[in-house]
């Protein structure tokens, strides 16, 4: 019997969003069944069976109802779950104590996109990749950040993307990793980064792009094309059965 | 020995901000004591003392070296500290199965909010409040839900939030909870939902704003002054020491 807590797991396995912040959910795998417990509010979220249970009562009861359905067996949970989440696992076992963290099998799963995912994710990579173009060809001096990542957002709500963190940064701006956008102006020669998370249906992508507007600073094309290069060879580098370390080493031996 | 794992608890007790997704990150605080173990990458973001370890080491060995600078005592642990970080713990320990989950200390000091929260979830508050009436200010007939909620990310962002999800919702939209902005034009006599979620500061601020767009539908004015009348309840029982299903009692006996 697996057990899923987590809103990325279950939602992996299930294809059901089910964030119930500080309630317990959990979605039961045995075999080819699986069966939900969630909180009384979310039970038109899941598809049956599941098992429910109000605010005044204990989650666990409803769980151990789910485990009767669902079977016996080893548990393996996700180690993803939480400790408070657990202590309501171990009431409705029995205080069971022994049990098998399933994040290498789960993560095994994950590692490898099914075409749904995949689709998924080139999707709001498309859209993003369009975003940025389009917002960067937009741009003229005195633009504030800020507006250009509003631009950028509207432009991914448009695509039916919804918005992460959408970073747009200026001149000196660029130099700090992570920074929101500020009110500082865009001027000709100043260098642009724009660095944008969204998803499409669930599924991220994470889009850096840098620019130089209307005139490079001394020394930019040359480091661009050194980051660009190291970039390529790690693309390179990046085939079936290659360790992600072995990637990083062909992006880092382009720049020596 | 109170062990936290949790971004959001973290940040409570040292104000740090401490994003390490699959790594392992704690923060131990014994007495007045507070010592950091963190990936060697997050190393300039926690004063001292920290204890780091790098990608090929165990964190287990960190934690261990931190907890024995921490001293001994009963084990506290974070409740949202996931199973795949207790393994972590428990290594360091020495294979302790004995700790006390601390969430009940934890929330209840978080319940009662110091006043530097207090004033950034009024800062964020407000900022909402502002954007929102302002983007509203603004509207004409034809905008669709896309443009009004960039406006009001532009808005957010120019004082400094980091807004969450954005979600304005036209005429028959506005009777889907939480659907996201679409391609629908505003139009006369439409009922407008703005439900904004951002961030001040790591505080967040959540506001849901229902206006008439330039003439009310039929029943709109009685819909509307109910609830407005159930929240002025809700509100005026809402007092220290009050539980709240108090509160919510209020609200529902208003609309009776």
């Amino acid at each position: 019997m697996l057990i899923l807590t987590s809103p990325v797991n279950i939602r992996y396995f299930s294809d059901v969003e089910l964030e119930t912040y500080e309630r317990f959910a959990a979605l039961l795998i045995c075999g080819s069944r699986r069966v939900f417990v969630v909180p009384k509010l979310e039970e038109g979220r899941v598809p049956g069976p599941a098992y429910v249970y109000s605010d005044g009562e204990d989650p666990a009861e409803a769980l151990r109802r789910a485990a009767q359905e669902c079977g016996g067996g080893e548990v393996e949970v996700d180690g993803r779950t939480t400790l408070r989440a657990w202590e309501v696992v171990r009431r409705a076992l029995g205080g069971i104590s022994t049990y098998k963290i399933a994040d290498e099998y789960i993560d095994g799963l994950r590692a490898v996109k099914r075409s749904d995912e995949v689709e998924r994710i080139a999707k709001a990579a498309q859209a993003i990749r369009e975003a940025i173009a389009e917002a960067y060809a937009g741009l003229s001096p005195g633009v504030p950040e800020r507006k250009a990542a509003a631009d950028i957002y509207l432009r991914l709500v448009e695509r039916g993307l919804r918005p992460g963190p959408i970073l747009v940064q200026f001149g000196e701006n660029t130099a700090l990793p992570h920074q929101g956008p500020t009110g500082r102006r865009l001027r000709e020669g100043d260098v642009v980064v724009i660095d944008v998370t969204a998803a499409y249906e669930g599924y991220y992508a994470d889009i850096t792009r840098t620019f130089a507007f209307r005139g490079e600073p001394p020394g930019f094309r040359e480091i661009y094309t050194a980051v660009s290069e190291a970039q390529a060879a790690a693309i390179a580098a990046a085939r079936p059965g290659v360790q992600a370390g072995d990637v990083d080493r062909a992006a880092r031996s382009a720049l020596m």
